[in-house]
């Protein structure tokens, strides 16, 4: 059995991936710790849970100076900046760490400065931490003993607009991501705009052409195309709980023709079980509580320009159930282990 | 393996029906039956089965003609007053039933063709089904092969008063059960009045005194009470997708305490899975997506009546996850079998 | 002109009663008070404002030491116990109060203190302060300077009950009140149980037999009664922004007809412009915005109990609109002044 | 008084129409004509209405035979394709139409019927339509007795593109609009995919690269260019009955400050009523149930793109407030008159 710990389990991710690794078969929780909720039961926190998990959050501190030593795994679910000193002492004690959080992603210290406004004091980590998206990176994720778990949006984001990059079918320069989050994406926090009549009954965007992900997606397609990508980003916020839509956008480079792209997307993704291509439009319901990715492909003639839609469940392969499958690959289990759950609809 | 059937698997119980048997470690399906997407792939309808189910719907009637003999279980998932032919072909060539409809569950006909204004042609099949809530019925569920599996109402407000009239606590005419429902129960119906725009933003009662599921609930507690129980029940409609919270009140016949009240609740149900009995009041989102009935109790010494609140999810243990266990009660399996379920949230 | 000022304007209730006032033709507005918003645009807190009203918010504490005496109304909306020194001191500078809280609906500074469990200072105000029903008070709150709005739970239980109880029809100790409300009715205030996600698809009981709003309602039916009523109320929490339905039960004393019932209904409130009396089950969308209560009835023969539905948008007949026709009526405006609105659906 | 009356009155676009009507002090309604609900009352399909509207709904085709003497302005809000023979019979006998359809905004025949596989039978009538977008067309809308109303999506997409291109800031090739509406713009018919439950707690885009709004937008937007534009159009359905959130995408000519941006577009708008240029981002919640248009800029000078973000009540400035303020126009009123109505929040 896997001994693992959570770090943040009573945020929404939080409590998503203790629930996958609950059902989990190799899966042992020694702990679950919490900055607010430390002594609270998780269930108390969590009514879903009652019956089920009777064990009270420990302190996150105290999970840091008592409990590494029991756990082959941590995972981190913390709010940016709150994680420096964890992951040193976790990795120094050989523990594997997963982090759900953002500050290993970036590969260069310059550009989490810059976009996080938060000094990294750990670029020696950076070069060691593996970006986890399974699908590009399985090999490297399989050596690591640190995973960036990648965000919500750079995920669905990444596995619509990866492919064509790699066959180098778009003007670099062309990309515009235009993604929709249901409000889970914002976190756990009491704040006025989280309010349920804040956000019921409207769209925004927010965070235009600032959105800490904007460097994170760029990092990705970069790496892909081997080429330095520069994109448009801008999230909106939409009134339900689970699910992205990332709509993407990019001028092709020749002519060519639906299928052909369809063919490509087919072939790319052949070996991922998460990854399902559809002739329809992707809608997040059909992804609910799953760890899918649905991807969607139309090209618009009049223009030569090309539409990939991608549809995830932002707290499964946008964060927990990504998370899980890292692990599964970091132990060699099959990937696929603990996240075979069929969408749930209605 | 137990061979299985779904007439009625394209409406929103015969979905989640068909996602909990496909999961179920027992069950081989052998068919999915639709009425209105015949020779529909089932993913087609239910998009959240791509890469996971590829089976087309046949024919109702096909199923009725050339299916029976292969199946060991026949779930019926229809309208009132539809399945009185099938029902008996299957009985008749030894096919078990779990009927989700209603056409079974009241003992007298003159009761369901005053209630449904439908005639009954199959009275003699009334005396021979059980009505399948295992709470009160297992023994009876074991031995039958014609279980009438109860409504989403019928099962919280019944679990919710059943002990308090197993012990005698209230006036037995004074009991009043006021429902509230998510939009799944109007069934998946091309109809104006469950359009979004008509649903959303807006609550409203129905069928007040003239609701189907009065009855159901009036047979159930005057069994258990053995004594002829009358009762208000008025249903109303909430702008949510799953769950029903019943709220039902009682007058007290004397003076006891709250914590007196929760052990006889937590004695009665003491060896039934699905039950919660909380401190806290229930709330649906916690049982979403499970098989629980989560209850709650308040007494209100200034005028001695008694409020219990009940928390299901209508399309799992309100229609698919009783059918479930029902059937795993038939075949002497453990009767969480395939139901282990944490509910879902967010 | 009538000159008015509002302290609590940053509330919901208030951002309503702010929109009403300004569209009024008797009335201008000299201030807008803010605890949490002084000195910011009113709307930069509220952005349909935008365009329309330029005003800053100034501070509760200024507004109460150097604008009273510029004002000839004063509205509060302030949470319990905060407006005692407030009214004291606009009461004694001859303003007129319209408090949209509830620190002097209860005539009794005894039940005050036991469902608020907060000291009242200022019983003297209690005796003076006219309960603001419309329906039942018009005279008198023609003749106040000091009106208590009241509660929206209470508004709309109140006025589905009062002529069940004017005519005697039910048994006085038989009333169950099951009431529903959209979140607004939570205020705007940064908490997790406001938060989207958790009131999102989810429905829950809460204050079961301690709700405050249950002497409030018990004072209005005591006082039609002229007799002690003491009953059972309970709130739940939907999903949804506004709107009240009020579902009230009670036990017939006797036999008579749902004509009957109507009639006398609508004989009762023939001359009160927002009470419809329908035909129809009353549904919270067709209220929705405007100052209407709408009434349905339904007589259940079987159990001799007669169930009365009132609808209502809480944040209009339930707090903002309320107060506006109160003030009307103070001035001897038609009351339906700046009030006839109709509902907005979808 | 101006004589109207309305075909196609109890869609969603012609409820609120009909609401914005009776509001109007110069207008006088003589008929409302529903396909679906003739000889019922409109209050009993539109509840809101009740005590308010007493009419019943009188037939289509009885309203064009006997009713269009009597009247000044005919409204129709029909589906596509339905409006021929109306519209000339109405012109014909000199009475105006404000069609909200689409009948007659593209001023292609070929465009039109290749983009909505009808044919067009009054093409004569498409060269006398004035596209009804005031902004751009006011004097032409004051000349005009036929106005076709702008779609929702296009009125939105406009408002936000048109400066960009007067100015000429940006590659005319380069433009990409994600827009998001609410269900209601899906219209009041029964079908599956409108339903409550399908499309509660989903996002979606439709359409893609085949949306009829398409060439509508592009042809205004030519118009102002002096050139032939094509673009991408993605609409998305989210879940909330009303608003239009249009982010659109260009790719800047030239260096340009923001503070440049915005001030071509608050000189361009300067005598706009509905027009709120905002520094903020537009959220669809502050324009609900008003005729406001609300505009944001962002410049994204990493990639020298440009986004410009509009929102609108879809049912208001997309449908029925533009058909008012169209009308207001062609008589010469205030284009304001029975439209200054404060967004509804929350």
């Amino acid at each position: 059995m896997i001994k693992i710990g959570i770090i943040g389990s009573t945020g929404y991710a939080g409590a998503v991936l203790t629930k996958l690794l609950i059902n989990h078969p190799n899966v042992q929780i020694v702990f679950l710790a919490s900055h607010s909720y430390a002594n609270n039961k998780f269930n108390s926190v969590y009514g879903n849970f009652k019956n089920i998990l009777e064990a009270s959050c420990i302190d996150s501190e105290d999970a840091v100076e008592n409990y590494l030593q029991k756990i082959d795994v941590l995972f981190t679910a913390m709010p940016s900046g709150k994680t420096f000193s964890i992951v040193q002492k976790a990795i120094s004690k050989n523990v594997k760490v997963i982090d759900l959080g953002a500050d290993y992603r970036l590969k260069s210290k310059a550009t989490y400065e810059e976009w996080y406004r938060i000094d990294h004091p750990c670029s020696n980590l950076l070069s060691k931490a593996v970006y986890g998206l399974p699908e590009i990176a399985k090999m490297k994720i399989k050596a690591s003993n640190l995973i960036a778990n990648p965000g919500c949006y750079p995920t669905a984001s990444s596995l619509a607009l990866i492919p064509l990059l790699k066959y180098d079918l778009i003007e670099k320069n062309s990309i515009i991501i235009d993604a929709k989050s249901g409000v889970t994406g914002s976190g756990r926090k009491a704040s006025i705009g989280n309010l349920y009549v804040e956000c019921n009954e409207s769209v925004k965007a927010y965070g235009v052409t600032t959105h800490r992900h904007t460097p994170e997606i760029e990092q990705t397609l970069s790496y892909v195309a081997k080429d330095n990508i520069n994109l448009v980003f801008t999230p909106h916020l939409i009134p339900m709980d689970r699910g992205i839509l990332s709509t993407c956008y990019g001028s092709l480079k020749k002519e060519i023709t639906l299928n052909d792209v369809y063919s490509l997307y087919k072939e790319f993704y052949k070996n991922e079980p998460f990854i399902r291509i559809l002739d329809e439009l992707p809608e997040t319901r059909w992804v609910k509580g799953s760890n899918y990715c649905d991807i969607g492909i139309r090209i618009d003639k009049r223009t030569n320009k090309i539409v990939i839609l991608a549809a995830i469940d932002n707290l499964m392969k946008g964060a927990a159930g990504q998370a899980v499958q890292n692990m599964n690959i970091m132990y060699g289990l099959d990937e696929k282990t603990g996240l075979e759950i069929i969408p749930m609809f209605p």
